[in-house]
């Protein structure tokens, strides 16, 4: 507990459809003074959709921020209120057409918790059935499969370079979920 | 190239010291125009310092978007026209105390491309040499050390939450870098 950072003051800067953004004034506990920028987030969901093929759904979506067309696990936000099994399943057939039979809970991780409190909670989906793919209004995705063995290849070659999906994928190769 | 979302106005909100953030109105190749917050993010370095015993040196520190004392791989964001390999060699010592005698480049990685731009570059440092700690003035820090067979049971129990950190962990554990 000796490395808590007491919140002397906090500025709200910006309020807006996905994020808020504050800047707090700090005291460190050697008494020095300092700003922490943080980007708040209602947090989300990742899913790890498996075939009974052992192949992965990736989806691909083009990322404003990177300015890139990106090949990533589906995932999503929570929605206020919502439960993060519940999203999950919700953003699985958003995104992919594919419900899952079986939804397991993996974990938690932060994105960058060095400026945004943003969680995502990682699922692992099997028993996958089409349903029909059903995005928001302003999402435009295109689903691909991954197979296990072109999975560290589309690594190291910088085809997927999404954070959750790699660590999402590397988890997944292990087998031992 | 069909997926790209054209931007039709941009507007800066905050210029900040690491972030700034600006929200884009934005048209989709359908015609929908809607907004994207982006968070613009200088990127940085997240390095897997591997001791000469197999063990992966973590870092301890608080961090205030999520009010938590985390384990995590040294890492930071990368000063003005620093590369990321000195960046990478800078870091460690700062957080760690050590020197790397190979520093090797994996790959980059996007931690959230929903509303940053934040790319970091992962390294494996190896050959280890203790210089002593050197951490900014405004960064309070402690060491761990970390076992490969340790490293499964921290995730899936939370002791580590840190997406970088679980992925560099999970990539470490493949053994075929």
């Amino acid at each position: 507990m000796d490395f808590i950072e007491e919140t002397i003051s906090s500025r709200d800067i910006y309020q807006g459809k996905i994020i808020n953004l504050r800047v707090d004034e700090v005291k460190l506990p050697n008494g020095t003074v300092s700003t922490r920028e943080v980007v708040e987030h209602p947090g989300g969901v990742t899913i790890i959709p498996v075939t009974n093929k052992s192949e992965v759904l990736l989806v691909e979506q083009f990322r404003k921020p990177v300015e890139e067309t990106l090949l990533e696990l589906p995932a999503g936000k929570l929605e206020p209120g919502e439960e993060p099994l519940s999203s999950a399943r919700r953003e699985l057939i958003e995104e992919t057409g594919f419900q899952a039979g079986k939804m397991e809970y993996l974990f938690p991780f932060y994105t960058s918790p060095g400026f945004t409190d943003e969680v995502l909670h990682l699922f692992l989906a099997r028993e996958l059935k089409e349903v029909g793919i059903n995005p928001d209004e302003d999402e435009i995705i295109r689903v691909h499969r991954i197979k296990k063995d072109e999975i560290i290849k589309n690594i190291k070659t910088g085809r997927i370079k999404d954070g959750k999906t790699i660590m999402g994928l590397l988890y997944f190769l292990r087998g031992d979920y």
